[in-house]
């Protein structure tokens, strides 16, 4: 891991959620950071993102320390407003910073309580636990149905000094992304202003949390954070900028694709390319529609090259396109040639189909140059299993 | 039943499946009757679709026989429209009709060649075994995955006389209707002109087949056939074109439930009633994401009182609301009480969850007269064994 100069992390259990693994994360900048966020489009928003969204906008964009709990998504809840400010306020006292500056994030249940007791009394210890090397306890402790941790860094060289880029992600199921998905952090070192953090977080999440799927439900609590402490002493610019761009796109990339390929039940990652829409847009559109089909996710995870399955979602997209213009590649063997069976060994496809990851290529055909990458995973039997019983 | 004068209905294996249940139906009026259908929206449509929209618009809405096979969608079929139309000729040559006259129908996979031979060989058969009696013969033919027939019927009095209403339907999977789904076959022995016709069947699918769904899917296939060929020699005027368009509202809707109810995997019937949303267009949107949400569904499977996911799901509906106004309802139980949770035994609503149908009301609060019900249905472990494996 590539940690960022600067941070410190530490973790706890709180007594949050049944089993014993820690529920509480505490990530403290030893400077106030600039910082940039997005967050879930869901009409309903949990308590912590309506918090998050009123310190970022006192504060200006800076953020001394993100305070994150799983268990419980403090959403529908008669105290959540002031239960997560309660915890801010309690932590910024500890720290000696104000309040604003303290970021709050929850994920777990809706509509149960979350007694602010049992995070005000953990934050002594929480604090004096804070390490530059507990990043991966954090990273565990924000972790609900997830079954590994996520965690993605990396590293640009700009004139002789080192900024480094490290991220910590959760996510598993109630996976549409729109904006933003889940909880997601990103920490650099590097120097860069709230406004300009924005753009840079935008670019970020376009394609990468943006366009992925794993059942179509997008959750209360979706939010992911990029601050940046400044603590390499390092301005990008220019040449340089674009370098530390492309270092953190793959950051968000990897932490969204952990996301999918631990969607819940999942047994294989599947990556859909769309070409030759009108444009990006539309390629776009055609992705996820194929993307959020039951019945294709459900073919895949029979191997069963259904290539019908594909065509009828993308038309089911609300994209106008020629389904006679239409060809189809499953793991590199065309399936569909202008809309109309090509020829294929069915079984030999089928075995390729077994293999942990599937590649779908669909070209709209004409001379559209609109492309664009998803990702989502096939739907097994343990989804219903895990989603059945979630909550007893 | 109470099927109508004036038709008689044919089933035979004509070996487009591969098991050995019957998998082509006719149904043929004694005069040419008066017909009205609504099709899939999917941009990629049937062969089947596309000549019945054809042979619909050159007949003027005149059909005379429906000609129906399952086991092969005829969709993204090289040989597809040419198929369809020859096996309308040859049947219009056996009855002595014109060909525009017949209406053609398919229900299977996508993307494999249908052979035209095997249906044309079959056709003289088929009409030597027309008989008023095999109404449900033909109903059981034109099944795919569905489990069990699906079938209604409806009788008014006019004028001291009766007008009969009979359907079948088929469905399973890839349920998401938009203005149609699936196959059906609406048959009345009233006399009722094509124009008029279109607004009747307009009306009886608004409220029906358009508030279901299984999975979210739409198919490439899915035609609704209402069909009047006036043997009863009564044409409902005034009052009477009430109570008869209110029969044909409740064979609609009968169908439609048993879709739901038969369910690829399906152990649940679920009820959802929206009110209180600002008009109705609103109520169904919302009524449609709560209905479409896999942890919603995966929850009822689980018999998991789980409202979090509910409010969650219609945030996702685009539509506007107050999520602490909002109320809701399972098994008649308030579980959510202006956004937060209402007070109730947990443990007494999870058992009353373990009954094969589950009511939720979803009120939105504010001042909206906005009402609508949606039906669908659980999701279950079944529903991916049969989709992982329906083409193996």
């Amino acid at each position: 891991m590539n940690l960022p100069a600067g941070f410190r992390y530490s973790a706890a259990y709180a007594g949050i959620r049944k089993d014993t693994r820690d529920d509480l994360a505490l990530i403290v900048s030893d400077v106030a950071a600039s910082a940039a966020a997005v967050f879930t489009q869901n009409r309903v928003q949990a308590a912590p993102v309506k918090v998050a969204k009123a310190h970022l906008a006192k504060s200006q964009g800076a953020v001394r320390a993100v305070l994150v709990n799983a268990g419980n998504a403090n959403c529908a809840t008669r105290t959540g407003e002031a239960v997560a400010e309660a915890c801010c306020v309690a932590l910024a006292a500890e720290l000696g910073v104000p309040a604003e500056q303290v970021f709050p994030a929850s994920t777990g249940v809706i509509g149960v309580e979350l007694d602010a007791t049992l995070i005000t009394a953990k934050l002594p210890g929480l604090i004096a636990a804070l390490s530059p090397d507990r990043f991966t306890d954090a990273a565990r402790a924000i972790l609900t149905t997830d079954t590994r941790m996520k965690v993605a860094s990396a590293a640009v060289e700009i004139g002789g000094k080192t900024v480094s880029i490290a991220g910590m992600t959760k996510g598993s199921g109630m996976i549409h992304p729109n904006m933003a998905t889940t909880l997601g952090f990103l920490f650099t070192d590097a120097v860069i202003a709230p406004m300009q953090l924005k753009a840079t977080l935008a670019e970020a999440v376009g394609r990468s949390y943006n366009r992925i799927s794993v059942d179509g439900d997008t959750s209360t609590n979706d939010t992911l954070l990029l601050i940046a402490n400044g603590a390499s002493g390092v301005q990008p610019m220019g040449e340089d900028r674009a370098r530390f761009q492309k270092a953190l796109d793959g950051v968000a990339a990897s932490l969204a694709e952990q996301i999918v390929r631990d969607g819940e039940g999942a047994r294989k990652l599947i990556r859909i390319e769309v070409a030759g829409a009108a444009d990006e847009h539309a390629a776009v559109r055609i992705g996820r529609a194929i993307a959020n089909s039951p019945l294709f996710k459900t073919a895949i995870a029979g191997s069963d090259p259904n290539w019908g399955r594909i065509l009828s979602a993308a038309g089911n997209s609300g994209v106008a396109f020629d389904p006679a213009q239409v060809s189809i590649w499953l793991q590199g063997t065309e399936v569909c040639r202008e809309g109309l069976a090509a020829d294929f060994s069915e079984d030999e496809l089928k075995r390729r189909l077994d293999e942990p990851e599937c590649a779908v290529r669909f070209v709209v055909g004409g001379r559209g140059r609109g492309e664009a990458r998803f990702l989502t995973c096939d739907l097994t039997e343990k989804y219903i299993e895990i989603n059945a019983s979630y909550r007893t």
